[in-house]
């Protein structure tokens, strides 16, 4: 009943790559999620193994195939699956902090990682993939999106960070960024740690460092103090 | 004269990690970039080689020490290094295309992962680092974020991309998102590939495709038509 991903890409010697080490290689190792690759290559069934195809209508790079990918995903995910069923792409849905504790809520995801030029838009529509994209730059494919996306839900699992109230206080957990943070020695090349943050008040510390993270976000982000991009 | 990539990190057996492979693995092994990994605890002089510690004023979670940092980081960046020095952090600006091409035409990066609750604001300031965000999520670390900006930075390095007729009609190339993609078999489950793809006729195709990526950008990214977030 662990979170269970089930990926699909042509590479899967990328995976489970940064993810089987430190927080999310120790979650792995204590089976709080599990992973499964699956190399799409294996669902091509001509002889030459081919999974891409030049573009209809003309154009540069080469179109992943609708029927083999299509099989893949069969294979892997039943009609009855419950797990959302997510492409990575940078024309996809922007992963947020919400979508990721949503996603740490549920039983596990199938990720979809494309090459090439793109995928068949046929199969986007015919097994229901969500594209979902990491940010607005490009990628040389879906498998650094599907490591990144991971991370974030690992930590959100369960028994997964030490301590819970590491996560409270965090950047996008009340919708501000984080204030800044302070340790020995308290002088460092001439800079002191600020006064307030050594005076004991908790009440006085609390204040500071919710006007910090206000300030901050003002100045960096006036974007999140609107919620236009939060929900 | 490759574009040279340090990275400063508590966990250097992450790299290269999927950037051992394919697309950048292959840049890599044609010195197109170079890559070096610095372990940060080695420059902890303590007999216990602490790296962090307590957040001045309290509160959860463990903060890297400034010194240990600031030494981490002098030893792998002169004063005179021309290279941008960036720290992946959640409070940084938003990576986009437009700051992954600036990336690409220089001589190189450093990057510093942080983990932990957060690192001492000091050495941000005291060695010009420049905070860098891959989206408005929170990680476990710095890590998969490096091998994300990287990733995008070394596809548009000279010599990576086959053809480069393949970037320039990608999303956010033009500043809106692609286009569907169709290729064989024509008729694919019902679905069929739409007529005007199998025309031949360039310039119509050319027009519908245009119009197929503003529809979707407008549907689904209005924000990048008002250009609020591209240059």
């Amino acid at each position: 009943m662990s979170f269970t991903a089930d990926i699909l890409t042509l590479y899967p010697q990328m995976f489970p790559g940064p993810l089987g080490i430190s927080l999310a290689g120790k979650a792995l190792q204590n089976d709080i999620w599990s992973l499964n690759t699956h190399q799409i290559r294996d669902h091509a069934l001509d002889k030459h193994h081919m999974v891409d195809d030049t573009p209809a209508g003309g154009g540069p790079g080469m179109v992943l195939k609708a029927d083999v990918l299509a099989r893949a995903i069969d294979a892997v995910s039943p009609a009855n699956d419950t797990r959302p069923r997510l492409l990575m792409s940078p024309r996809g849905k922007v992963l947020d902090q919400q979508m990721v504790r949503d996603l740490s809520k549920g039983e596990g995801v199938i990720i979809v990682c494309g090459r090439f030029e793109g995928i068949d838009e046929r199969v986007i529509e015919g097994r229901n993939l969500l594209e979902v994209s990491i940010g607005d730059y490009i990628l040389s494919g879906g498998e650094p999106a599907a490591l990144v996306m991971l991370d974030a839900i690992i930590r959100l699992l369960p028994g997964v960070m030490g301590s819970d109230l590491s996560e409270i206080e965090e950047s996008f957990e009340n919708g501000l960024l984080e204030h800044p943070h302070y340790t020995r020695p308290r002088d460092w090349e001439g800079r002191k740690i600020p006064e307030i943050l050594l005076s004991g008040n908790h009440a006085a510390i609390k204040d500071w460092r919710f006007e910090q993270s206000r300030a901050i976000t003002r100045a960096r982000r006036p974007d999140l103090l609107n919620g236009v991009n939060k929900k």
